[in-house]
Order: structure tokens, then C-alpha cells, then sequence
């Protein structure tokens, strides 16, 4: 049975800032802000991402984001380590073992980003896969790629080795310490139009790698958008699956993911996360060459942490954190908030339509109910609903009379059933009733 | 809030044995049957299906099954009626009051078929909507038809008289005591290829209407197969979704509903249930104008009936149940199955591949666990499975040492773990584990 | 066989001016200008557009363009005849004819819309079919209908009486004395989006009533986009197919038309040609509510008549004729480029990228070669191209040494084989290569 | 321009009977038998097919058809080579000089198979581009690969280096003395659902090297099928383009070869043959690991020959030639139905329904017209035809009254204008018309 944690994760990731480029000191940084600042709201998780394998990533920006051909670290069993030029804990065939002891040692948890499959050159170069007098040539699927990273192919299904392959991956990580996995050109092969989940059986093999395993991993797939008839397929064998495609700080995708936590609502459950994409917080962007401030306004990321909260997706910053203002601080350490992503929160939508819409959110334990008002259009305006709404995704509610507010602390009451309050433009919400 | 009912519905739809030409006494000799043979092993609705309204139907069999531009049942309000000469109770504007009377008599539920939508003739005269100064010709939608029926035309959404005249046939129809509706050409509206979800804001107007009135009918949607990505809109609005096109006595078609069980096995909840569609046993087809006994195997009825109980789909009988056989009569009153239907059992797909299946199926309160083995090949066979992989699906277990098979009522005990038994071919057991 | 002509038509239409609502007088007035001003250029049709037959077309504009379950003028036949009210001459009888033998007198020829299939209203009251025994019910499609417009439902294929409907639609159109039937809703019946082309035994029976008829009548058929795939059909049954869906005064339409006519070059041929639509030039939209001038720049203008030009697609004014000025009225009577819609000129597309085209035609009998550059970007820029690209889709020419530019008149020189010229935004030239 | 010969391109090609196997010896074997026994009747092509620069292929045949990360003859600009194993006159850099220079000696043409863009191992060594500065992996596109042969990857749009790299392989061949390529996996890149002609700049600078090199090199390009809508692109630049993928012996795939020529029909041309793929005669298969004689009745072989020959398709022999029997080396000299795959002669569907086609031919030059009748059902029947529906793609013919059919030289008198035979299941007659 795959790993059921009471919480969605809550965590940093490297990728907003750092893209490829992030090294042992910047993610050492982060973690030592996140144990002194954000560890007691509940963010845990230290996540580097994309390609800490390559060699001089980034190099080649103006022409590739991943430079194909790339020279990378990998061990003689084709199983990709930490570039040591980045990482120089990992000398000496440490991999991320010295970094994850780090991270632990502050109280955190470590993870990080994989491609789906086996590297390219480890199957052009006829290498053995580990334990097996089986070949990366003969394991890689030359026709699984992915079609925007160059560096794996795909490792077929039910072949002798293929198993062993993801099965010596995870014991290396599981040894380093490895507490979450984040693959890629997994969750959604979109390349592969005619089945957008061709990488089933490496899903399976990943799980199935971790369960022999026996240490307690987070899977989480990417990129999304999830296939929401593959539902009961990621419910089964995996944490945590990207509901949308990489998210950023445009108004556009954060009114957009309305519609996919609208779609998928009721696929939230303990161990099972829809997961919204990372929080494009602070500041942003170094490693693509242009360093910014978020582009969200300040309601829009209300509005974004009240739909990731009340939805339940897990939370995974984007910003440099040593660099985070005090009013993002806030904003990511209201822990009557970040509560409701605890398995016992279950969110609903009640109501949308172009303007606005309403989110439900009932504990059926303590009996707590809240809802969230969000605000679609470009000018303030008063958002209303009637309780009943609400209602009908909680048990039975004791007479709701009155509300508060929780990002501002104001109390209200309620005029004949009716929760009403003025949002601001592309702003939210959020009640708890009363 | 829709009704909340504590168990799939279990009924009798007249579709299957008599098409569109069913009559009242018909009707009544089979709620008589189930009175007397079936209502104890939980079976209660007796479902008048397709154009109950029409003249003369089945008339011109040889050219169409639903006579085009043909004469119906109408009042003035553009609502229809029964066809008089098939339910003579109905005359004097009784509609089907009086045979739901007879139903009620007999400790059962009523139930009818509608099409979504105001009849297209109605339209065509301009007819007044029930209540209101619009007309019929004002809330048509000349351009949403459905594709295999020429009854109606769709009603516009967001105009003057639309949810009036919904709400004007809802009445009608509770003053009548209709306990349960199927409404057609609404849960996947095929002939709108880009949006075959295109009816949408009819569900929302007949649950409204159903809300308004207060009476506990069910809202059963057709036909399928239902849009996956719709799911919550479902949940939220109906109780019953039929999760596949028209279903019939054919093993490709069983064979398939396996993968349709698999994709909508996490939506099955109290007052929600994907639909697979009648059971097609016994005596079928009179009405298509060529009675026969059910093409399944008494293996595959076997398969049909796990397979349904253990998802937990609605069953409704499709036979003529005056006819049944005794053999047929007995697989649809072991309530030891019958009662996974009830939503206090949760089952789940533990493995498929193209030979076979297990699902798994749980009771939280009273700790009972099930296991059902399915065979897909043309051969008998040993079908064998991990109890580890039930497991996953359930709460703690005690060790589980040995096995009942409900149809047989045989015990067996495990050997290593393993529930393994030779299954027919198209066959399935039915295990309680112990 | 069907009708060869030897050039594609050019005539007026009264869609783009007078939407549903246009009368007897105003059609003589177009006709009138037309004699006067624009025949010795070549125009010649006068086409009445859609819905000629609805009683008080127009009035509910604010709802609907066309009026749902409107009141139509129409014969015991179900066939449709002229509003009478708007077409007085039409009264007693005459249908078209009094009006279709004024504009005879003129020297021009007369053309009118219609929709495919026969009038619901004619299903619903079963009509008979003309000369035959069979009713309109009998051969209606209950489950064809156009999308966008609610009069009719298509006929069905096979069926007794069938050909013999359409037979005697054409047969009373030719006696009015019709030489241009534009039949709607059968190019792409885009509301079946599995089977655009659902309607292609109309086609075949309309072609087949024009064939037995034995008048020329030129057969267009709408709307567009026309299906490639069915290429072969449309040039072995009609005349002109629409390649585009409706094409107004935006300059994004006329940029796309460059791929259509890509698409589309090696489809023209005698007596088949494909259709960029109407020109929408001058005063226009009055029946829509709101006259206004043509967007287009002068410029544009310019593009719009060299392409449809070279590309070699039927000419169809929907300016209101006698309001032309005299920019528009030169513009339209440029014979010298005019005349390369005729069947001997054959247009290829050399080149085309993101910021231009240059197109080639060629003239065997006569050797004329021409180019025309179009430039697509928003400010005026040199445009060159290699002689030699043109040279591959013409015959052997003599050396090419200089070019006229036939809008301007302008001679110029070619320097080392390229042709070159300052071409406005989105504006084009068109030279006549020496 | 690229090269307009005088009709579609005969000869024989290696794929059917050796698959990726064959050698010198063997090509050569053909190429004797070919001026021995069909040169006189227009055969004049030997195309030697995929992965001549394999080492070792069909070694893992039971695993592969084409070994992923196999070992290839390749020199060092990354430009593949005969396997000197199988073409020991390709030894010391002869490359396929010698094989061609016996080919012409016998007065025949020379083809090889080509796979677009690039070796990938190429890419993966950095090698340089000949006659440049620039690398394999600058131009290679890592995420442009074809989905079932492994070997390369695509060469990347308007890089420096990309045209040079074609040049360079074009260059060799023509010194080689090549005469016809056939490129794969660019006709329809069917990996890439949303843009299967992902590959159209390739075509592009295959067609420049072509023009650049000046040799009369045909270009026929695969797999199909081919995409109706790129139509004039392929007319543009190529010679011949797969309306079909793979075509073997089986009557589905002849039967559905009805539709594709109708579909291609009207894009016939002089340099332009849309191509219905090889004919799979006499034995076949043996590089397969399994020899057998064709499984086409001699009645469709019939039907093969008449459809590709009234079409105007290329014709490329697959069967081994040194093994054709009598009948098949009659069926392949029938020089009065050859013909007609030469240019003058025009080919068009006159009718076609579910049980039968009927082709007509004309020769505007001769004035000579035929008809082909095709029975597509599986018992022998009558066929007739109305003249009239020939003649509507003819020119004006004198009074047609008798025919003679070509096959069996049979003449008969026409009755009534009616052309009319009985044709054997799954046969054809070809008739001329007299």
C-alpha cells in the first residue's frame, strides 16, 4: 500500500527561481530559512528540481532551457547522480546522502525531481543496468521520449531488467535519504497524443520499486494536466498528480484552475493530492535569466492560497526564500488557513459561474464549516450566497448566524441566510462559519 | 440537497422485453410478480420506460423504432400524457395517478421515462407554458435535438418559462407519485460532439424542480456512456448515471463494463451511483418484434450480477419477470451479494489484465471483506490473487485464513496468502474472506 | 455533366447588406446599377439571399437572426415561395418569375438561396410531396437539422419520394426562370461533427434534378470551410463550394484566406471553383441594424481583389450597389485583373511565410505570366522575389525583363531576375511580368 | 523544378521479399531478371530498401525488426553507408557507386530507402557536418524522432548546418549514381498526431539538395497515408507520396485502396504520382522469416493491376523476381494496361458503392476511353454501367458501341448504351472502348 500521510505536503521547491541551476549552497539557504521561519506552520519539504545532473545547465539559455546531447554525472549502472560541480557533498559517490543528512538534521524532508525512464547515452552506450546482466539498451524504449526534455528514453514494459532499473534508482535515493520523488514526463506524456498515458507501467514500476523499498517516499507525478480518467490509477499508486500544466503568475492560469479543482473535487483523500503546481510567491526567476517579483497582486495571491487551502492541492513554494518580504511571510504562515489542506478538511465547490464562485469546506470531526467567496471579475464588487448552499455539503450544521473573516480578522453577521461580503477584483475570501 | 438514499435502486424497467409498446396491465402483471417474489430480497421499482405517450407505437417497427412526426398523448400546456389507449387509467386527465396508486398498493415505487426537452409539436403550435404567459416556441431550442429520438427539442437555458415549464412537469408528475425518473438525452448528449454535456443546465433545472416540489424522486440520467469529467457535476445534481451505452446480452458488451467499472469505481457514494445499465435475463425483446431468452450464459449472468452487486450499480431487472425461470429467479434474490449494493460496501479494482479480474469490496462497520475473481477467457481456469492486494483496499483485517464462495455457498482455506479457484469460462466467484 | 462555364461568376448578393430582410425593389435597384455601371466589366448574377420565403424576417433581430418556428410563405407542397408582402410581383403564383424575367431584360441573370432539405413545418403538417403519393413526414430526417438556422430538416437519403422533392423545387425554380441556386447548410454541415459532410446525397440530388431539368444552373454550395477530402465530390457535382466560413471586413479573415487559397490552388478548374465568399466592399449591414462602411483599408481592398482574383474564386459583390463611390466602382471594374478569374489563367502560390506571399499565374494559350506580392505585416515594406519561382509554374517563358504593375499602371524594370517593390501594409501588387 | 517525367515510375524494391536483409547479390539477381524479362514492358527502377547501413539486421528478428542502438556503417560526417558485409563493393568508400554502375549497365535505374534526418548516434558523438563547422547535435532535434524505426533523429528547422547536412547526403548519392530516393518517415510523421507533417522543412531541403545537385533524382516520400490537405506540398516538391501505409496481400487493404484513389484521384499529374505502394505478387516475405506466395487470388491480383494502372500509380514489384511464375510475369507485361499509367492518360471514379466501382480513362491526345469494372463483393455478379457516366470525363467521343476487354481480349457489342459484363469475386475487367 503506497505511503498515507495525513496532510497534502507542504514544501520548497527550486524550480521558480533556480530553474536548472540551483546548487548545494542555495538549497542549504532555503532549508535553513524554512526551519527558522515557516517549519512551525507545517512546510517540511526541500525539493531540487530539474536536471541537478547536468553539467553547466543553463549555459545555453538563449537556445534551450535543457541542452540536448548535454554532457551529464551518471554512475557505470546508467543511474544519473548530482553534478558535483553543484554539489560538492555528492564527491566521492555520496550522491544527495550528505545534503538530505543536512536537511533531516534541520528537521525537514528532503525530495527530488526525476525524468521518467533511462538515460539516452546509458542505452547508446550498451551500459548494464545494476544487479542484472541486463543493458540500458536493452530496457530503453528507443520511440518513449519526452517532448521537451532530451536526456531519457522510456523503459519498456514487462522486459527483463526493467524493473531492476527503477528498483536500483529508488534503493540509491532511499539510501541517500530521499523522502519525495517528483517525476516527470510521467503523470501526462502529452507528446503522445493517442495516449497521453503511455507511461503507465512506469507508474507502476515506481511504486511497486518503493513499496519493495520499504522507506516512506512521497510519489508525486508531473506534468500535468492529469488525465481525470486516469483517476483511479493515480489514486492508486501515487501521493500526489499535477492537475494542470506548469502554473505561473498570470492571472489567466490562476482563474483557470478554478476549472481543474472544479473537475477534480472529489478526488481529494488521505495519501491522494490533486496537486495545483507550485506557488509563484516572491521573487522568481533567476535562473531563467530575468529575476522578477511575483506578478500576482496581493489579492490574487489570496486568492491562490484560499483555493489551494480549501481545495486541499499541496503547497510548494517557488520563491527564494531567503529573499521572501514580510507580507508573503504572513501570507504562507496563517496556519488557520493552511489547516484546511489536513485530510479530515474536505472542500467542495458550491457555485460557479463567469464572475465569481464559492467554495464549501467541512470537518466532519469537529463539526467546523467554512466557505470561501472568490471574485473573477476586474473591479471589487459584493459577492453573495445563501448558506443552504453550503449546507448541503456539510452534516448537519448547528444554525449558521454569523461568519469570520480569516485573512483579515473581521467578524460578520448573516442576514437571513445569506453570506455576503465585497471582494476585491480577482480577490477572495475566506469564513468560517459560526 | 438531492435524496440521499441508503442503497442503489433496485427495480423492473419495461424497456428490454417490451421497447416502446409496454401497456398498463403489463406494467401491473410484473409489479405483481415482484410483490410476490422479489420485494423481499429488496427490489421496489417498477420503471415505465420510453414514449409511454406515444399513439400506436412499434407501428412501423420495419422503418422506424420511434415514429417520426407521429401523434401523441398531449395536454395543452405542451406537457404529455400516457397514451390513453395503452393506459386506459390514465383517461379523464388522471395520467399515471392511478397506477402508481396500484404500485404503492403493493409496497413498491414508481418510476417513468422521460425525454429532456419540451415536445418539438408543441414548439410548432406554440402551445403556452404551464403557469406563465411564454410559449413553447419561446423556450425551444430549435437546434438542440437528440439524435436518435424526434420527440423534443432541448429547452433553452437562462430564458423566461424555462425552469416553469420544468418545474410545471415535475409537479405533474409527483401529484401523479412518480418516485423515480430517467430522463434520456441528457447524460451524454452524443450528437453534440464538442460538447456532449450540452444539456447540463437541464439537469440543473429538473434537479431544481425535484428540490422545489419536495417529493423524494430519484433523478436518473441516460444515456451513456456519462462523461468522466462531468463526474462531480453528476454527483452533485443526479443520483444514478448510466456509465455506458445501452447495454445488452452480449459477452463483448460485459466484457467492456469491466473497464467502465474500473474508470468510475472511486464515484460510487450514498444517493450517487454510476449506472451499468439493466440486466438483460431471462425472456427479452417481444416488443422488438422477436421474443428470446437472454444470449448470456448462466456464467455470465453469474459475471454480470458480481460484477454489478460489488461495484455497487443500480440494478434494474430487464426481463418480463411473469416468465422467469426459477434458476434466474434464485440469481436475483441472493441477498448475501445483493446487499453489496447497500453504501456501507466500498469495492475496488485490486487487479486487471486481459485474462482476468479481482475487485475487492469492504464494510467498514462490520469488517466484512469480499473478494470477487473474474475469468475474461473462453476456458475455465485457476484465478489467483494476493489477499495483500485486497488489502490495500481495506481497513485493518484480521488474518485472513480462509474463503466462502456465495454462489456456491463452498468454503476453502488459503494457502500463503493466496485466494486461489478454478473459475469458469466468463465466469466469477464471489468470495467472503474469513 | 454538369454546367462548364467558362470563368467563375461575378454577381451581387444581398446578404452582407440586407441580412434576412431585403425586398422586390431593392433587388431591381442593384439590378439597375449593375446594367449601368458594372455588366460591361463582366458582373452578371443577382442573387436574393437566405429566407426570401419568412414573413417579417428580421423583426425579433435583438433575439434571433432567424425567427424559431416563424411564419413562411408556401405552397400545398411544402415548397417554399416569395414573401409576398416583400415580393409583391410574387403573388398569384409567380414565384420568382416576374422578378427573374426583369432582370433577364437587363442582360443579367437572376440567382437565389435556399436551405437544404424541406420545411419542418412541412413534416410536422405532413404535406404531400408534389407528384407523388408520399408525404413531406415521409421523407424529412427528424434528425437532420442545420445548427444555425431552424427552417428545415434535411431530406432523407433513398427513400421514396426523395429525388422527386427536390425535382420539384428545381423544376419550379427553372420555370421562374433561376440560373444560380447558393444552397445553404450542405458544404459542411458542421453541427455533425463526425460527418461534415452528412448531406452529400443532397448534393447528389441536387445536381441530379438540375441535370434532368436541363437549364444551366450554376449549383454553390455553403457554408465553408468546404472539406479537402471531399474535393473530388464538390468538383464532380457543383460549381463553387465555399471554402471559408462566412468572410466579413476583418482583416484577420483576409490574412487567413492566404491559407485557404493555399489549400485550395490546384482545385480550380471549368466549372469548378472554389469560393472566398462575398466582398465586402462599400455600404453594408443595414439589415443587420447598423450600416456601415467597409473596414477594410484601401489597401486591403486592394489584397482582397488580387487574390480572389489569381486564385481564380467566383466574384460576389455584397456592397449595396447603387450607394458605391467611385473609388469602390474603379476598383471593381479593373478588367485588366478582373479577367484572370477566367478558366484559362491558372494562379499557384510561389512562396508564403509569416509576412508574405507572392502568388504566379500563367495563361498558356496567350503566354501572359503575372506575380503578385502580398504583403501581410502592419507597415509598408519591400517585398522581392526570384523570377525563377514564378518560371516553375508557367510554361518556357521568354526572358522576363520588366514588369507593369497593373493597379497603379506603374512600369518597372527587373534587375538580376527579381522582382521587387515597396508594397503598403497589408496591401498587395499585381504585375504583369514582360 | 523538380524533375516532371513521362509517367509513374515502375521497378522493383527489395522490402517485400527481404525486408531490411537483402545484398548485393541478391539486388543485383532482380536487377538481371528485370532486363531480361520486363524491361521492355516500362520496368526500369531497383530500389534497394531500409537499413542498407545495418550491421547484422534481422539478427534479433523475433525481438525487432529494427535493432534500437544497433551497430551501423556510418563514415564520419554522420553519413551512413552500405554495409560493406552485405555490398562488399561498397568497401574502400565506393558506397553504392559499383551496385549502381551494373544497375545502369543493364540499362536500369538505381533507388535507395532513406530514413529523414540524421543518425542519432551521430548526434550522441558530436560528429561534424561535412563541409561545415557545426556538429551533429546542433542541427539533430532530440525530440524529433520517427515512432517505430530508431535509427534518427529529425534535422531541425532554419539551423545553420541543416541544409548543408542534406546537401551532403544528396551530394554522395548522386556521386553514387543514384536515381530515386525514397525517404521515410516524412510523408506522414504519424508519431506527432497534432502535426503529422512535422517533417515539411525536411521535405523542403530534400528538394533543394535535389535542385542544388541537378542529377534527375526522384523523390518519393513515406509512409502514408499521405495527408490530403498537404496535397499541393507534396505536388510542390515531391514526385510520389504513400497514399497508403504499408500494403500487403489481403483484400481488406486492396478493397480500402478503392477509397484512397478516390479520394486522390483529381492530383495526378505529370511529376506527381500519389503512390498506392508496392504489389506484394508472387513470393514474398522471406526476410520476414517466413516465405509465402502471395495470398491475393489471381482475380485480385487483377483487380491490383487494373486499379493501380486506371489510377496512375507508381508500380513497384515486391515479389522476388528470379522466383515469378508464368502467370505473374503475364500479369506484369501487359503493356496496353501499362500504359496507362502514363501521363496523357487520365483516370476518374465514375461510380462506387458498397458492392462495386466502376473507373473511367481517357486519352485527350488518342481520344482513346476506357472503363474498369471492379465487383467488391465475394461471389461473381453482374456489373453494368451507362456509358454516359464515362463520357462525362471524356472529351467528346464518337458513339460508343462495343468494348473489348484487355485481360482476356474479349470484344463485345454495348446494349443500349450500356456497358455490362459479369466480373468474378473480387475481380476486374478493363475495358477499351470502341
Amino acid at each position: 500500500m503506497k505511503y498515507r500521510m495525513m496532510r497534502a505536503p507542504m514544501g520548497w521547491n527550486s524550480y521558480d527561481y533556480y530553474d536548472t541551476a540551483v546548487n548545494e549552497q542555495q538549497v542549504k539557504a532555503n532549508a535553513g530559512y524554512m526551519a527558522a521561519h515557516l517549519k512551525e506552520a507545517g512546510w517540511e519539504y526541500i525539493v531540487v528540481d530539474i536536471e541537478w545532473y547536468a553539467k553547466k545547465p543553463g549555459s545555453m539559455r538563449e537556445k534551450y532551457q535543457y541542452i540536448p546531447f548535454g554532457d551529464v554525472q551518471m554512475d557505470d549502472y546508467g543511474r544519473l547522480l548530482p553534478d558535483t560541480e553543484r554539489f560538492p557533498s555528492a564527491a566521492g559517490g555520496n550522491g544527495f546522502g550528505p545534503l538530505a543528512d543536512d536537511i533531516h538534521s534541520l528537521g525537514l524532508k528532503f525530495g527530488i525531481h526525476i525524468m521518467r525512464g533511462i538515460p539516452r547515452i546509458a542505452a547508446h552506450r550498451h551500459l548494464p543496468v545494476w544487479g542484472t546482466d541486463v543493458r540500458a539498451d536493452e530496457i530503453a524504449d528507443p520511440s518513449s521520449i519526452c517532448g521537451w526534455n532530451p536526456d531519457m528514453y522510456g523503459v519498456r514494459k514487462g522486459v527483463k531488467g526493467a524493473q531492476e532499473y527503477y528498483d536500483s534508482i529508488i534503493s540509491m535515493y532511499a539510501d541517500w535519504g530521499v523522502d519525495y520523488i517528483k517525476c516527470d514526463d510521467i503523470c501526462n506524456t502529452n507528446l503522445y497524443r493517442e495516449n497521453q498515458y503511455s507511461a503507465a507501467h512506469e507508474i507502476e514500476m515506481l511504486h511497486s520499486a518503493i513499496q519493495k523499498n520499504g522507506r516512506d517516499i512521497i510519489l508525486s507525478l508531473s506534468p500535468g494536466p492529469a488525465l481525470i480518467e486516469k483517476a483511479w490509477h493515480y489514486e492508486k499508486y501515487a501521493n500526489m498528480w499535477r492537475i494542470t500544466d506548469d502554473f505561473w503568475d498570470d492571472w489567466k492560469l490562476l482563474r483557470n484552475m478554478f476549472d481543474r479543482c472544479e473537475l477534480w473535487q472529489n478526488h481529494v483523500a488521505q495519501g491522494s493530492y490533486p496537486d495545483c503546481d507550485m506557488l509563484p510567491l516572491g521573487k522568481l526567476g533567476k535562473g531563467f535569466g530575468k529575476e522578477w517579483d511575483t506578478r500576482f497582486t496581493k489579492d490574487e495571491q489570496i486568492t491562490m492560497m484560499t483555493l489551494w487551502c480549501i481545495f486541499g492541492s499541496p503547497l510548494m513554494i517557488g520563491a527564494e526564500l531567503t529573499l521572501l518580504d514580510d507580507w508573503t511571510r504572513e501570507l504562507l504562515t496563517k496556519t488557520d488557513i493552511l489547516k484546511l489542506t489536513g485530510n479530515d478538511y474536505v472542500g467542495k465547490q458550491a457555485e460557479k459561474d463567469e464572475t465569481h464562485a464559492v467554495w464549501s469546506c467541512w470537518n466532519e470531526k469537529t463539526g467546523e464549516a467554512y466557505a470561501a467567496l472568490f471574485n473573477f471579475t476586474d473591479s471589487e464588487r459584493e459577492i453573495s450566497c445563501q448558506v443552504q448552499e453550503i449546507e448541503q455539503f456539510c452534516g448537519c450544521l448547528p444554525r449558521v448566524c454569523g461568519a469570520k473573516e480569516l485573512w483579515s480578522g473581521k467578524e460578520m453577521a448573516l442576514e437571513q441566510g445569506c453570506l455576503r461580503a465585497r471582494i476585491s477584483a480577482h480577490g477572495a475570501g475566506m469564513f468560517l462559519l459560526k
